[in-house]
Parts: C-alpha cells; sequence; structure tokens
C-alpha cells in the first residue's frame, strides 16, 4: 500500500423520506441559492419536496445548468451569488447539477481573475475557498455528492476540464432512493457504468498489495453488475434502487482510491469524446475503456486476471485468454445496457482521432495512466481500436 | 438497507513517515496536552518522533493512562487542562489512550456536574461539545482512531462504560504502520481479534439486502485473516502491518455499520468480565462470541450460512452442520492466535456468570443484540457454554 490521507467530512443522510430533513441540515440565516437542471425535479416532485422542507427559508433559484455543466452558464450564477450576497448553494440534480454548483461556489469566491484558470491551469492555480454547499441528489452515477470533484465545459472552446478542491466538499447530501423510481432509462444505463468505470479507473492498474482496497472496488462493482439490471427492469425496486445508489456514491468518494496507484485515461480521452461530439459521459467510458484495456493488456495482467476472476468468474484459460474473455465480458455488460462501445455507432470516425490526439500534443501531454506511458500514439491505437 | 446518516470527518494520514507531518495537522497557537499510556512509546522510539516533529509548540505530558483507562486517572487530566487551558489533545498510544483521551476532551468542556453521567446515564446525557483533539495511533484494534466511541471503566466501582458523541471525532489520525514492528505478540494477537469481532459485531445479524456493506465487511475479515498470521510471523512485514492497520481502522469507523442492524452483546457481556476480571478486552469477545453464536444461531442463521461460505470456504453440509463448522472455524482462528476462548483458562467460574447476570438484572435490562432478544437468562447460557 502507498502512503496516503483520506479526509472525507461529507454528511450522508441517505433513505427514503430524508429531504424532510433539509431544514436541520441547511445553515440556519443562509440565503440561499436552489440550483438545477433542466426541470426533471418539477415532474418527480423532488422539486416540491425541496420547498416543503424549507419553509421560511430566503431561496433563490437557478435553473438550467446543462448536462455537462457550461462555464458560460455558471458565470451567471455567479454574478447572482455575488449580487444577492448568497450564502449556501443547494443542489438539486445529479452530478452535472453538482459540478455546476461546486464551480460556482469556487468561482464566487475566487480573486484571481478569469475562475477557467483553475481548471485550465490546474497545477499553477488552486481553490483554497469557497461558499458552502450541500445536495439533493436525483440520479446516482458520478459520485460527486461525497466528493470535491467538478468538471466543467467551455462551450465555446470544446474544452471539458476538472478542478478538485477540499473547500468543494458537499457539507451534507441527501441520497434518496426513490429518485431512481422515475429516471429513464438512459440514465439508469449511463449511471451504472459511469459509476463502474470510476472503480475500474482506482482499481485495474498494478497490484501494490492492498486488499482491502481491492475487495471494496470488486465489491461495489459486483453490487453494480447485480443491482444495475434490477434497476433496469423494475425502476420501482426500492433495494435495488438503494443499492445502485450507494454503489455509485462509494465509487468515487476517495475511499477505494486511497493507497492505490489511480488511471483515469479512460476519463481523460472520453472528455474529448464528449467535447467534440457532446456523446454522454458515461458512453464515452463505454467506448474508451476497451480498447484502454487491450492497450494496456501486458501494463495490466495482474489486475485484469484478478478482475477477470473476482469479478467476472472467469477461472480457466490460458492469461491471454482470460484477459480476452474478461475485456469481451465487460463489452458485454456495458452493452447489456444498450450501450454501444464502438465509436461508428455514435456517427463518429477516424478524423477525429486525429483531432483529439492533436489537442493531447498541443497541451504537450507524454503519456498519461498509471505509468504516465500511455502514449499519444497509443491512445491513437486505443480510438483506432474502438472505431 | 435501513435509512441512515454517515459522517466521518477524521482526517487519516496513513503511511511510513507521516509523523514528520504532525506540526501541520495540530491547530497553530493551541497549548497541547500529549497523552499517553505505560511507556512503550519510549522505548519504541514514537515519543521522540512526535517531540522532534512539534518544535516551539506549548506541550504538557500527561503519561499513564492505564489499559481500560480509568475515571479515576482521566480526571487528574481534566484538573490539569482546566488548570493550564489546555487548547488541543494529542493522544499518542493505543485504543484505551485515545479512549481516554475523548473522555477528557468532553469531560473538560462539561457543565453538568460528575462528568461519569454522560457514560452511567447516556440515555439522558448527551455529549454535545469537546476540545479538540487528534492521535498518533500506536497499536491497531480498536477503531478510536476513526470514531467518536469511548469506554471508560470506573475502578472503584468496577463498571466499564461508553459514550458516543460526534464531538469526540479526532481531527486527524496519524497512522504509521511501522509501530506495529514492536508490538509484542500479545498486543497482535488482541488487536487481530478485536478488529475481527468489530466487523461481526456489524454484520452477525439478519439480511437486510446490503450486499456493499456485507462484501466491504467480508473483505475486511478476509483481509485479517490473511494478514494476521503474517503479522504474527514476521512483526516488520510493512504491507502485512500496514493491512491490518487499515483493516482495523475500517472495522469501526461507522461506514460497515451504516444502514444495517447492529448485535453488540458479545461487546456488552464482555465489558462485564473486564470490569469483574480485569480480561484483556479482546480475550473477552473471543470468549463471549462463540457462546452468542451458538445460543443464537437460529436467528443469525442466514447470515452465519454466508459468513460460513463467505469468509472459511465453507460450501458443503446441511445448514446446522455448516453453521456448527463455522463455529469450530471461528474459535480455531482466534484459538491460533493463543487466544483461549474458554473461561476456565482465564480462572473464571459459575460464580461470575451470577454476577454479571445479577448486574444485567439490576439495570433492567430486558434484552441486547440485534433484535433487544438475548434474554438475560440466554446471557447465563451463553456464558456457561463458555465456562
Amino acid at each position: 500500500m502507498q502512503n496516503f490521507e483520506f479526509f472525507n467530512p461529507v454528511n450522508i443522510v441517505f433513505g427514503q423520506g430524508q429531504i424532510k430533513n433539509l431544514s436541520t441540515l441547511v445553515p440556519s440565516g443562509s440565503k440561499i441559492m436552489l440550483a438545477y437542471g433542466g426541470g426533471s425535479i418539477f415532474k418527480n416532485g423532488i422539486y416540491n419536496q425541496v420547498k416543503a422542507a424549507l419553509p421560511g427559508f430566503d431561496l433563490i433559484e437557478f435553473g438550467g445548468i446543462e448536462p455537462n455543466p457550461r462555464y458560460e452558464t455558471l458565470m451567471k450564477a455567479v454574478e447572482i451569488v455575488k449580487k444577492e450576497k448568497i450564502g449556501f448553494l443547494l443542489a438539486v440534480g445529479g452530478g452535472s447539477v453538482l459540478d455546476g454548483v461546486k464551480f460556482i461556489a469556487a468561482a464566487s469566491l475566487w480573486e484571481g481573475g478569469d475562475p477557467w484558470k483553475f481548471l485550465a491551469q490546474r497545477s499553477k492555480f488552486t481553490v483554497t475557498q469557497a461558499l458552502p454547499l450541500g445536495s439533493v441528489l436525483t440520479l446516482p452515477a458520478t459520485g460527486s455528492e461525497m466528493n470535491g470533484n467538478s468538471v466543467v465545459t467551455r462551450f465555446s472552446t470544446r474544452e471539458k476540464l476538472s478542478f478538485y478542491s477540499k473547500a468543494v466538499l458537499p457539507l451534507f447530501s441527501i441520497l434518496d432512493p426513490t429518485v431512481v423510481f422515475s429516471l429513464p432509462e438512459k440514465q439508469v444505463a449511463n449511471g451504472v457504468v459511469d459509476a463502474f468505470v470510476h472503480v475500474i479507473e482506482q482499481y485495474l492498474t498494478y497490484p501494490v498489495n492492498s486488499p482491502i482496497q481491492d475487495r471494496f472496488a470488486e465489491a461495489i462493482m459486483l453490487t453494480l453488475v447485480e443491482e444495475g439490471p434490477k434497476v433496469l427492469t423494475n425502476r420501482t425496486d426500492y433495494d435495488a434502487a438503494a443499492n445502485f445508489m450507494w454503489a455509485a456514491t462509494m465509487a468515487l468518494n476517495g475511499l477505494i482510491g486511497a493507497g492505490v496507484p489511480q488511471d483515469w485515461a479512460t476519463h481523460t480521452i472520453g472528455h474529448e469524446l464528449t467535447a467534440f461530439h457532446n456523446i454522454d459521459h458515461a458512453r464515452t467510458l463505454a467506448i474508451v475503456l476497451p480498447g484502454i484495456m487491450q492497450v494496456k493488456r501486458e501494463n495490466k495482467k495482474e489486475k485484469l486476471l484478478q478482475f477477470g476472476e473476482r469479478v467476472w468468474g472467469i477461472k480457466t484459460g490460458t492469461a491471454d485468454e482470460r484477459i480476452d474473455t474478461t475485456i469481451h465480458r465487460t463489452v458485454e455488460f456495458f452493452e447489456s445496457f444498450g450501450i454501444p462501445t464502438k465509436l461508428s455507432a455514435y456517427g463518429v470516425g477516424n478524423e477525429s482521432i486525429t483531432a483529439i490526439c492533436d489537442r493531447f500534443t498541443q497541451r504537450g501531454i507524454q503519456g498519461i495512466g498509471e505509468r504516465g506511458d500511455l502514449t499519444i500514439a497509443e491512445i491513437d491505437e486505443v480510438l483506432t481500436l474502438q472505431l
């Protein structure tokens, strides 16, 4: 195990009916910005529940945060926050609303010029303060409800970038599994795949003798494999919804990644597919991951074999055969949720691969992944395999 | 899964060499009480490392906190804290020092008369404020480094009682696995068994469809089963020490117990064995647990079978045979660490059983355990089985 620091002070309030406890969680006396996305919270009743749980609070609403939240939109919220002297941000939505609110929280107190700097120049500019925020999660997927990560897209330049800060860890997140009941099939599918790949990024690297982290990671993946299809088939199965929701949160709250190497090449490449072609985040991961597993099969050999055995039950055959089956089973899993894993299914061709690789070259990237050795030539190979 | 709240803001700083970061973790400007136990930190060099890591800090030392920390001793520390206007408590030791420091932290700000009240009358008096504290852990076992629990013994009345408060969650805990290198065999054995039974108390109840919590619990137990013997055989195996240490912390930080029923009957009965006979805490657990498994084998049937299969690999035989083997394997595991599981080995006879049961009767207890249905007659049965 490698040395690590683990700090996660998010208060998780989990279960049916927990939204009604909002008034005990929100700091009293604060003027609140209630931020949301496209309006699904009006259809599923969450908006009404949230409003009813905050009687007498001074609320200002900010709706319209997009999937892949846009810098341009969020900067409008920052203006309102400053003008209205907002003291607390309440995100009611999925990962995009949460990520957007984290950006708003940090940008509102940022004094270093254009806030885009702390995304575009992460190595130079660090977020150390932010307005306090909390969340009511409406879509299990990104894990943003229990971490300090945020991904923001600048629409004008087609850039999708991330930042991390302890300052944007939510004070609390309410996880009521009944929000899953009204989710469209596509969002369940995306959520399961997103959470699964989050685990993979922290697990499918090289062994460092970390049996707790490994087995926790496998526990989350096995749960997604078992519960994901149940949620898809019967959206009102409360237990399945609850297990799916808890799995997605545990997948990216820092715990399974503590003390182990991490990859994140699939995300780094996937973000470009979203930036260029607006493909759903989870779908970009389902496209890229099988290519990475193939191209880095030697590098990741021990963990690929362990993953195949413990998650897919693959115990026979040569190492190469078992790795082939492992990749195949992973692809089958993604596709069983109606998520294609080939670029052609999304209308993306060779010319995009060149554009993506050029962008990595412009950024001066030598290599990515847990060893920093997935070169731009290999990124090309990964995407070409997935054409 | 049941509804739950999970909140654990302890900053874990894990790994070899982390003690040197103490000065960045302790709040600056505070007068610090450095609290420790019987002096093993002088022999293993931890005392010197801690002192070297805090140059220029205003430190007052308080040594002599006993295993099963005593109210009488801790109250002396409370007096010093008040007189010297201590602002921060640093526990350097194992679970007893940590639990003692939590009591000191709470009692120093307690304004309701004798602090014993918040242990003896838990249902009436709650700790809501405490001095901030941090820890350098020197013995993996109790999990106290990442929770708000504390167990204190009143020597004069032979009572061993506990309290819980969010206010005594450490700000940080430094976990340097090399502290294991110099532990005597007995403390390693006790630590492994203590951590194992912490998991069991939150796992061996009845199923509530919580696959993440179940598999996390099994992950910790499997790790203790694999790594515990390695630590015992070769104390300087860093990886084994690190995995043991992380397992013990994860066993009792609230995570595997979130959203599931919990038992704690083994602890409740075990505490009486310590209070009356001063038997090491872990050893009392190793005595009581097999009796509970036997007496509550019907109540705990599903989880006993799952535990047997997933932890001990028991897959054949009738349900009754498999439960017998499961209990047998658990006893074998404890005894392989040199820990007897029968009362006779500790010189305890029938008369103590009567005394313990009388005490439960005096406290008005009807039943304990996850269903509150382990009666005093059954506690008698449990202990009689273990004579």
